[in-house]
């Protein structure tokens, strides 16, 4: 039924009924490909949006996240799954070929990142038990064409490995800081630098830390302006934001 | 400048103008200057942020509040504060020339904004009654030296009023969109631009609105990437933070 | 029937059959048949409120239930069963003859439905992980005999596949719309329909979703009216609150 | 510059160029007067979900309210605006002419209601202190033409008060439950009736009630299928549902 | 008595003075007496529950409370509002003659108690500042007959001031424990004697007591058994429970 | 005894056997017998609340459980653990002759019980899910020597199955009623009945009840007083708290 | 003091003064000397725990205060009173002669503080709103005979001011650490110095703080070790805290 | 050390060795040893808070552990790991020689304690459920070199079983006082004594425990004062605490 609305459209552009410029928004709003009847892929989101849609791992079986993944490919360089278990890897590792994986980040990849944006993302971790949500920052933002600069390990319990890395912190456009606990890195780090800081509190913790919310709340509360917080654990989601920040950038100044 | 005055003082060490016992002092410790007993100026912070210090109005007497301006303004083009209810702000104006009052902000501020930096920020509001938070954004955006577009009461219960006005989405570099109630705006907004949304949820609501808690889970878990969320009511958060993604293009630029 | 069997009572006092005494008990005391010492099934309820009782799995064991619906199907054209994972379905399958298993809905059923009650309700779900509590809501509807319209995958980030399947939603007589994460959907489609809106938050989601309670309240705050919502998970009771909906129907009607 | 659109766009009507039907669709979408700076005021959403906008009064001034009330009234027969403490409707009396005050249910409005909706939506209350929210509730769906039958002081600790009315239970087509304290009623009410049942927790109570939130969560759990929840001390968006609910009738009947 | 009304209709029944259909009716729906438009008064309560119904007084107005009292004293020896506030008390005595004012209870009542139930109620507050809830435990129970021992300030960071009044835990029957703050003093008690214990939580504290959660989550896991916990500050439900208590001792003793 | 022992020391001390010195650390420092390095038994503890104390199992190692039983044992006529899941039982019935298990209790004794007190404990529960925590309740109290009436499943979804069994309500002493999703049934019971009612909320449920939570709420906010209301799940506080009541009867009557 | 008692006790039994019996009473009851009606004293608290009771002033009227206060300061050299507004100091300034109000820790007190006890306490404050707890921590040290040195305004966004101020850390022995907003800052100063540190939450902040839940959970979850938390907004806490933790030092050494 | 290296720097820049320039960042930035990509070790932690970084197990593979103690045990004569439960105990011990395994603590150590502190730290368990937590903190205070005195099961629930080990009480000179359930424990004991108490919270409880909320806020509501919570669970952190406690001790009294 879509189909047949599309070739109408089309043809009233070729018969010069419609101009070709209200044929394309026509064309950007109403057209999905059905994988299957369980998900509807939407190929024009990369043109809207800057990046790629991508499969969240978790109530997806290895067959439904390996369908949708080769259908995507078809019109994407890179295709990823985020929340990828180990033994979900190996089963969908049987069904994709070139298929990477990356186990700190749980990131499932088809397809080479190589860095297109300019600008670089720093990520910092406060502790050896935040890794996994600061690489799938790393690995999505690397994935998605941008430069990353990880500093892992630099909790305010002991603020001197913070303030020896400084230069870090400076040479970074933004910042995403990664932490558990109490998650007071991005107050200190916001009250440092100039940049914009995405903060990820990430569920490590124990007791009070009600799963995340300590951290989260913090970072909510923090004192230092500039940070904006993504959801407990979503390193996929700060890595997001980040690379659309640096974009910005490049129409801030072609807009000049 | 202040590494102008370390390598000063390191060469006054070199010299052996001054020992070295008393240049660790000085260099481990920045000079604040005291305004009274309950206040330490950072006169820096403009220098690392970009921004400078804020007052917060709550909790200060307008004496406090006065005092500080005053110290502030000596070195500061613009000084503001927020927060500032009406009876206050009239006790700060017998005290403060040339003070001017937003009253929907809630904001005092001395000195004239103009628009300094290049990229646009686009404010939308959810409904009239997030006004005063969607105002704090826009005028600190504004005292910082930025150009706002501004887009008041659109939100998703009438979705069409915010697809009619997609232009201002598109042509703003970072959106800033203020929603109270359920908060569901910002994903919608997400979804439509490739820009960065910073999501700031009200406390206008009621009953299981917990006074903001519900629309800030919504905007914490949107599906939509590409959000950072700040705190309930934090306006003056989300200008700052606007701010630094516009600056940090620059900074991008330059750098190549 | 009730009433006419307490008329018997009453005629058989009044005609000297029975006491006062025990007619008093027979009046307040209605009869239940024991299924066994865990369980009183209420064979009235079906004539009370037009829908089976039917049978919550959790916490009951496979012959608990096999039990009760083997009692139930005596009096009741179509049984049912919710919340029944795959492991206890094979153990059902072997005590029931005749009985259908709905794998993504988790609802084991004997009987076929056929629809016999006029309009049509459809059911809206967010994202491909809400699948399973939206489809107990399509199954338990058409069991019940409504006619459902079923739309999958429509969440907000992406607000044209909705708008481009409007014609779903005009027709349909009351709506249920599943959704987890921020849940804002049902604010959505409430603002473009002028038909009850029933929303279902989901548990999907992670971090500060709570298991739910971030779309919970989100759909309690929605600043659309016309919603009722229901609690998280609860497929079941949506398509239950639907039916009354269109049953309703025949009975404003009919009372004119 | 919308205002040049919509004259194009008739003008291409009245030339033949466009059906008057996909005239209609621009029309519907596109047009907003504004009110002042602080409001969009929808006149087409009447036409789409069969209610008035309706001016929710917290946070606004009585200035604003009287000024936006006073535009709707050029197109709605009837206008009214919720939560309006005695203070404001003397305000807005003065401004006003012909403005009615429903003290209890603190509801203004212009416009006289008459009936014009079949069926009857009964509303019960459990407890003196509950009657704002049910009078709110009751309010709002005459003004909106909907018979109403009210029930006041049922509550569950006198179980048999509620059972010497079921008359009324029986008789309404949809019904609207307000409780507050633990909120039990809509669990009794839906085990009794076959009829949709819209449950509205308030905010009366102490302790552990938690502002509504026990009964919110009491309704939510309810063991009894059938009922839709709305957020706590919403008598509107009951009325509001329960109107589309009556409505939706008779569209499934002229549909046959 | 109301076995003995059903008994005679039954009767008339059977005499045939009356119909079966409208004995029915009779037989089903007990009668009640309207005080006015907003409250049910229900004057079998007292011989169901041997307490008379008591006005909740917050959310009514002195006028609507003076009306229900006064129509319930006809019918009752004492009758009494609870959270009358001074300003009310002086508002009700200008309407209400005899009407007797316990300040620190907060509770207004017309009638004399006697104590004429057998047994002892022994009441402890933990702090100076619980007092309130104490009284009005302590006022309930005496109005309704009971004799009542109190023991203030023996909170358990002076463990030694509640060991050297052991003989007041002794010699009562039933123990209403009132503590607000943390809300150890339950436990102790409990552990301390073989009555059963009433731990009534106060909204006494401040930051993370949040308004008395946390004496109730206390009082809820006492490690010690043998204790039932009433709503946040609700004196007067732990009376009306310790009157039951003791009135069962008769019922338990008559029926050997 | 504990007094006997206590005039016999003071004795001494007047007979000059021991020194007032060593008398007074006697005097204040009970003597406990180690079972070993992790549970002291209070063999007073008995004689001071009326029930032996009992073992709760989570937590503790199969082999912790059957060493404190044989401990006990040698004292008491009756030992008991709660909590006891399947597999540890079988592990204990190993290590302990003439053990007992009730499987739907989840309660492991030695000893016969025999009912020695006079008096009814009523038990109901909502739904079929919650019978654990009820038979919990109802084993621990007939293992204290109380004479225990069950009614299961007699939910206020269908509240006729209630009102049909009033006698059962109407015979028992105390009532503990048992239930899970939204916790209405003991406000419907606290008022048909005079008799102390101690509410159980289980966990029974889903979504927002929270794992007990929405009950618990429920059930404090009851709008019918004499309830008292115990932790979650807590069947067997709820029996020991009923114990304690009917034992306070005798109390009573034999102090006139 | 009053081992000397209980030995003069036992002596006058051991002589046959008085008899075996009436000393057991008074050995176990200590002697409380009654106020009036609402408050024991408890004179023996001072010896017990080393500081005088002090009278927490929220929910006391003026009158008992004041009349508490005189009590106490027959037997104490200083008397002292907690959250005192500037009007209720008024009131009892009348009452009391000698009376010193500190209106920032809004503390009364009767007699001068001098230093009396080795060590020093260390009071920092994140924020100028702060200030009120931090005073109140302030002042109770110092009325206790402690030496306190203060250090306000350094919060962790201005991480320099605080390692400007390093000095002062490193030469308290014990620290306490006043923070609202996020409060980060226990988490930094526990992380460079050696000594306790006491962590004070403030209900400074708003929005998602949620009266100072945030900087709590904060803490609490803080990856330095070495915290002691205490209850929101409790500077009076924190001091006695901290005089224990120096008094206690005393003792160390003494028992070497 | 440090300050010796900062000085030789400064002198190295004074006598003309190195430029002022490198000077600059050597002083500001120290030096870490990386262990590898994972975690940065801090050498001079020890130094600065006088206990050695401790390795928290929970997300770390048996793999990390054994390479960050192996590195860590090349400077210091004790190091330790937390939360390390059996089967990662047997991973640990073939990679690591002379690892010691405290199974109720969870605890492995290389070294052997020997106490080298002045003072002794009391340790108080309410249930024998909580002595994991309180094995943790014993534990950790024995490695950390201070000499401990435990007291088990001494729940408040029986009160003499407290009062009877006074002794204990008396002779610590700072008290761990660990309960879950509702945690009134610490209150009791923190009346009773003049140390300082710390206590812990554990997860020891069920319903409305909510996994340790409900002793976390007990604790820090207390109306005794002298006492600073840590974590849930937080064994560890209470030891450190405690030893920073005593520590503090030495250096108050060398300061005199």
């Amino acid at each position: 039924m879509i189909n047949e609305d599309l070739r109408a459209l089309l043809e009233a552009v070729a018969g010069g009924q419609i101009t070709p410029e209200s044929a394309l928004n026509k064309l950007k709003y109403f057209d999905f490909e059905p994988v299957s009847e369980f998900a509807r892929i939407d190929h024009h989101r990369a043109l809207r949006t800057g990046f790629p849609e991508v499969i969240w791992g978790p109530g997806k079986t290895p067959d439904q996240i390996a369908q949708i993944m080769n259908t995507m490919r078809q019109d994407n360089p890179i295709v990823m799954a985020t929340r990828i278990e180990p033994d979900v890897y190996h089963q969908l590792d049987d069904r994709l070929p070139h298929l990477i994986y990356y186990p700190i980040a749980r990131i499932c990849a088809i397809g080479t990142p190589h860095i297109r944006h300019p600008g670089t993302i720093g990520i910092l971790s406060a502790g050896t038990a935040d890794l996994s949500v600061a690489e799938e920052a790393a690995i999505t933002a690397e994935l998605s064409g941008f430069h990353v600069q990880r500093l892992w390990d630099v909790g305010v319990a002991g603020i001197h490995r913070l303030l020896s890395n400084r230069a870090v912190l400076d040479q970074a456009h933004v910042l995403i800081v990664v932490a558990g606990m109490e998650g007071a890195l991005p107050s200190v780090v916001a009250g440092l630098v100039g940049s914009p800081v995405i903060a990820v509190p990430t569920s490590i913790g124990y007791g009070a830390s009600f799963n995340g919310l300590a951290p989260l709340l913090t970072m909510l509360n923090s004192c230092a302006a500039g940070i904006g917080v993504v959801n407990i654990d979503n390193g996929f989601g700060a890595a997001i934001l980040a690379g659309q920040i640096l974009r910005t950038a490049q129409r801030v100044i072609s807009n000049r």
